[in-house]
């Protein structure tokens, strides 16, 4: 199993490929979904948002109104800071959400928040430039940054929040470009920052240069009423923050932003450009369209009930059936949650041990830039049925259970 | 006029952006085509499709049948690689078309043609490499490649194709590692390789291990009956094909592929993975659908005897209208034809002249890398209408015939 899903290295050359290819991890995760293309597994492994939540009857409608009232402009080539209405209601949600008064000129549509990353990556990173990560981080940023061949630091994260003393430290430290993180519902962990972290954060950063790329896909999907500012709030001239329609609409638009001030989205322009032009044209009038004539607010209270859910049959037989030794992250939204192991286990081998009983997940060490953590895992519940999630939880509780420390030493 | 098309340089800089920003060339087309958004203007400068031959009507019954039938699948995320049969759609045709035994694992679904550009900048050139390119190059070519800092090298082209001669020594002289061209109806010229050039061009190229990127996005946007094989079919392990539904069926739908042995797809598709995860899905099963629901030639026939008309009005213009040592390219296919004025003419004081007739073109400067010439200018046909190419062409050629060298020199 390790040999077979680790056998991702670079093949004999026939080709002078570039220096910055050496560099990208390739995705761990990507060889484990393609086992999990099998039907009788379970998969946990997996970033998708449930399907069924998808509004595909409205969007179906939403199309059919693109094509009969603006097809020809629909179709055509666009501007590549993306349609403008949708970047205006983008900005008119912020407003709305957090009482923050951003313009249409400070957004820039983007393929997913994704392609915001290599986008940042282009503007902002030179070879061995330094990138502050939290630790753990989502995969997607290490594997599209680092073709930029920056140097990577991470600052742990806990329970409410990156440590802040850490950070500091780190700043203190190196001249860091840029700071990654994702303060809401993170990607790998489900972690979310507290106000007084996000307050602290902000006052820490302020006294440096760094430039924050705050990621958000998640921070709409949350189970309880609070909601925090954006670090964009505190520092907005010095943070970059992405938002994406993925989790919140259906993620095959490939649709998402990046909002900044004026002068960076006018960079980045002119770098989307040079890349592909511009976004999907005919989806961003559909979802335009979709988000004029239905009620988002009432749409994405579906989809945080029923991860609420999904997640809470999770957390319940973490609880129950696991061994009281094994820590989560008791996610407040968003889609996953991050399991550490006790001393001496390895996730990669219970993974093997999962595989046999038809169950897959993620390990977490894929998630760590620099130093990492073997005893980590993710876990998503998102696109599991409650009944499978209770079933497949109670059999990797007694994995757990049963495993034997020693055969690992050995 | 000068002044405010060229005002685009990097503003006072609150931010440290990398090295690489400093070398993309901002568009002066987008700048011009700003001012086409009046209506009164005559635009011979985008390089738009007709947007009245989308076919928008069969792109709705797709998109109602995609929803209908595959809504969760299309919109959730999927493989990088892109959309199975679609690829299997695009191998099938080049055997169709040429006889080209091309699989789908050689086939890599890219945000329009011009992502495939990206990629190819980021798979393969390291800062002061050599990118050989045609005298004049495409733009968008020009701007996405520079952001990899290569060194540019241009080797002229003839009305048959590029000067083989030129390309011979360049080879020697440097060693190239890729050679970008685009054979059939280059953007800016038109021009087209005949079959001599293409075996010659091969036959030299099969010498130096420089890899071909052969762009041909108007390959199938021909006049005649002609078709010529692709560099590809000479050299399949040397040369990377790109290809484009943009002027086939809409640009909207941000719908290109890169065809390459498996070995570069494979490295390709991981790139594209850290940049964007993967191409509009929704896009590519509505693509599919209408290729599987209609008669792809049909409709490509439409175009090239809709573009056809408009060419011939334009060519017998520029015979009867213009004086006789202005020099332009007869097009046989594609979307643009391509003049040299007289020496001592500038374009770029023509389009001032131009624009106060409220008729726009683009100077052909920003078409070369390394070596200008100031007295070339593109001329796109496929989205003016006849009776307007008439009357606008009628005016320019008068401007050309009352254009006062001295003006200028002075």
């Amino acid at each position: 199993m390790h040999r077979k899903l680790n056998n991702m290295n670079i093949q004999t050359e026939n080709h002078h490929f570039a220096n910055r290819v050496q560099n990208v991890p390739s995705s761990f995760i990507r060889e484990i979904l393609k086992v999990a293309s099998n039907p009788n597994i379970v998969s946990f492994a997996g970033g998708l948002p449930n399907p069924t939540l998808f509004p595909i009857k409205e969007l179906e409608e939403s199309a059919a109104r693109v094509f009969k009232e603006k097809g020809m402009l629909a179709l055509q080539y666009a501007a590549t800071e993306g349609f403008l209405p949708l970047r205006e209601f983008i900005a008119d949600r912020y407003k709305h959400r957090y009482n923050l008064d951003i313009s249409a000129n400070q957004i820039l549509i983007t393929n997913g928040s994704q392609q915001a990353l290599d986008l940042i990556g282009k503007l902002f990173i030179n070879e061995g430039d330094t990138v502050l990560l939290e630790r753990p981080s989502y995969l997607g940023a290490l594997q599209c940054l680092s073709m930029f061949q920056p140097r990577f630091a991470e600052v742990n994260l806990e329970p409410d929040g990156i440590n802040t003393q850490g950070l500091e430290s780190q700043l203190q430290q190196n001249l860091a470009k840029l700071f990654y993180c994702i303060p809401n519902f993170q990607n790998p962990t489900g972690i979310q920052y507290s106000l007084e972290k996000r307050e602290e954060v902000a006052r820490i950063l302020g006294n440096y240069e760094t430039l924050i790329i705050e990621d958000d896909p998640y921070g709409e999907i949350s189970f309880t009423d609070e909601t925090f500012p954006p670090l964009y709030t505190y520092l907005p001239e010095q943070t970059i923050l992405l938002g994406s329609f993925s989790k919140t609409i259906a993620p095959g638009l490939r649709l998402g932003w990046m909002v900044a001030n004026p002068e960076i989205i006018k960079r980045a322009t002119i770098i989307k450009q040079a890349s592909d032009l511009h976004s999907g044209n005919l989806t961003q009038y559909i979802l335009q369209d979709y988000l004029t004539h239905n009620n988002l607010d009432s749409h994405i209270r579906n989809i945080q009930s029923a991860y609420k859910k999904q997640c809470d049959v999770m957390l319940e037989c973490l609880k129950n059936e696991f061994p009281k030794d094994v820590s989560f992250t008791e996610s407040k939204g968003g889609m996953f949650t991050w399991l550490t192991l006790p001393e001496g286990f390895s996730s990669r081998d219970l993974l093997q041990k999962a595989l046999e009983n038809n169950i897959i997940f993620v390990p977490g060490d894929t998630f760590y830039a620099c130093k990492p953590d073997f005893r980590t895992l993710r876990l998503n519940y998102s696109n599991v049925e409650e009944k499978a999630i209770r079933k497949a939880m109670k059999k990797l509780g007694g994995l757990i259970k049963r495993y034997d420390i020693s055969e690992v030493l050995s």
